[in-house]
């Protein structure tokens, strides 16, 4: 048994470890950021309790849209993180940061979340609400991808992965940026149109390409 | 040690490490719906403040109801999710979007459940809160059920998982599903008898069964 | 090589993880409930913010006593557990259940300790919540020892466990009840005095015992 | 294969797998504390829905600083803690209470948080919420200074950790407390300075030091 293996199937090794927490602290702010947004969307039926079930349902159509979009784009983005750390070897000080900073606008988004889903009802506002909700969502997506560039750039990712590989996902995680940036302008005019557009391309990421694995 | 016994010890091998953060994942997911159950039941007492306590927690009954059939289905939930992830071998990009659909029913249960709590003793409303509910626990259950299917067709099951122990998890697996369907059709006609029923069927499932092992 | 040690070294082995999921999503509703009891502490605070700050802060006395109170038995009661899943080798279907019940009393904690926080104040309700805060407490120790005589019964535990380790964790897991039990009768005439007698169990259980490791 | 090397890859040996546990346990806690902070957030915007949204958010100025220190806080906090966390060997029980008493501190943080924000802005009672909130990120950072010595000291540090890492680590743990302990004193006259103060801290924390490894 050569040194190399014997490092790469002990678990207690110190930079394993340190990705295991990673992705355990990382886990934890997706899983609440993702069930928090059911909160936000309670909220608003409680207070038409005195009409019609129904109809009240069908008046929150805002929440449930903002809710869908949110609630997919948090499961791309934690897709892409899961695929990122899959091909990680090691963490190093750099990347613990650069996730941190992710996290921050992953737990930001329940909050953009709630002002989206309240004020594009609202003629005034909805731009504005749009705005901040796709520049969240665009920040994301960027540094998820320096993430991975920062990795492979660093030599965190294990020795054994193939370069086939390692150009699938980089090109899988970096459109997503342009169609953000687009989206942002087109919301400042069409907020709805926005939304939808947010809403397809976390489904664009959803939909499964059959990576190529030995 | 042979090729095989190798790639079964390496804790960091990308399949293997793809499941950890689906399970790490989906448990942070389900720990907080099961938790947020207590949230919503936390509010309304605190509205009857004037009134004697123990009058108000008997009025609030409804929101005990919802709480125990809730917390029992993503119990049971939880149950059948580790049970399929015991038996799996490695995931893929389907299995893991699969989960993430079945997440999204998890994880909207707590609305449901207020909204039945709310509108169960309402008489015009709580046909179709019940309706909801029951579909949201049909679709978690079909979804489930969807996983495990999928898990096998895919060959993402450990190949030294017996055929008896198969047989005996997709059976457990599916009968719920047509006694949400039937409660659901009950549900319009008899709102607490369909509650009541969709608590005796996560409790059948809590309840355990002697699975043979060697 | 033996068989034995191969399988004592195997992470994917189906008891082995199905382990590993007990404690991730134990440790899930754990880390939840006792993080969710701040949230509760923030809410009074808010509805005071004409008073001076300093004096809003003294009035909430009830809120911090029930936080503390709180947050120290679901500590405890989280390091009961972790004692338990440490000697633990492999889980059973009907241990996976018994921990589930154990969860459903310490999600329910929160709400317990809202409803004290308010009435303990009052004078006609406050024996009333402080019984049910009592009975929570209780039975969740209760569920507790339970589930350590069970792991022992169904011969769960590691067979390396030395017979002084389990008598310890035997009787440490223990007296708490009758204690329980005691403070139960006690705060029906004496509320506070019961509060803090909980209290003290839980920094007693806190208060670390050089346990003999070899 | 020597006995040291059995145990080193063994992940069932119970010191192990307390320290799994502890890890798992804190992450939960950390995730949902730094994700808790923008529940508080999206509160008061609510209130202000009849403003223009721009204005609104331009007034919120204390909660978005507020959230800014907090989640800087805790995630520096969780840096340190991660760091500790790898080079640790195994867990005794008074690393495991030490670690639920800086839990509780940072479970705190989100309360702290709510009270900076609403006060900062009202002459009268921003000194104290100030104070109260330095106070609890003193106490932090001294907990997890004291995790990191008491672990040294009972030597539950992995035996192959150099001597230079050891000291890089103290020293990077310490240098916080004496800047906390200043600006406490300074929130007492300057408080807006203070909370600037508190978030250069933990920005300074945040900023990677190439750590030297081999």
């Amino acid at each position: 048994m050569s040194v190399e293996d014997d490092e790469v199937s002990a678990p207690d090794r110190p930079g394993r470890r340190r990705t295991a927490r990673l992705e355990a602290f990382s886990d934890g702010v997706f899983a609440i950021a993702i069930t928090l947004l059911v909160l936000d969307l309670a909220i608003p039926v409680t207070q038409h309790s005195e009409q019609r079930l129904m109809d009240a349902i069908g008046d929150e159509w805002p929440g449930y849209l903002g809710y869908l979009v949110s609630f997919s784009t948090v499961g791309a983005v934690w897709l892409g993180h899961s695929a990122i750390t899959d091909y990680l070897d090691r963490a190093d000080a750099t990347l613990l940061r650069l996730n941190l900073l992710l996290l921050f606008f992953v737990s930001f988004l329940p909050f953009r979340t709630r002002l989206l889903s309240e004020y594009i009802t609202t003629d005034r506002a909805e731009g504005v609400a749009v705005t901040f909700y796709g520049l969240t969502l665009l920040v994301a997506g960027a540094l998820l991808s320096l993430l991975w560039r920062y990795a492979l750039h660093a030599r965190l990712v294990r020795p054994d992965t193939g370069d086939e590989e390692i150009t699938l996902l980089t090109h899988r995680l970096t459109p997503g940026l342009g169609a953000y940036a687009l989206l942002i302008i087109v919301g400042l005019f069409q907020p709805v149109v926005a939304v939808i557009g947010y809403l397809v391309i976390a489904v664009f990421f959803l939909i499964p390409v059959r990576i190529r694995r030995r």
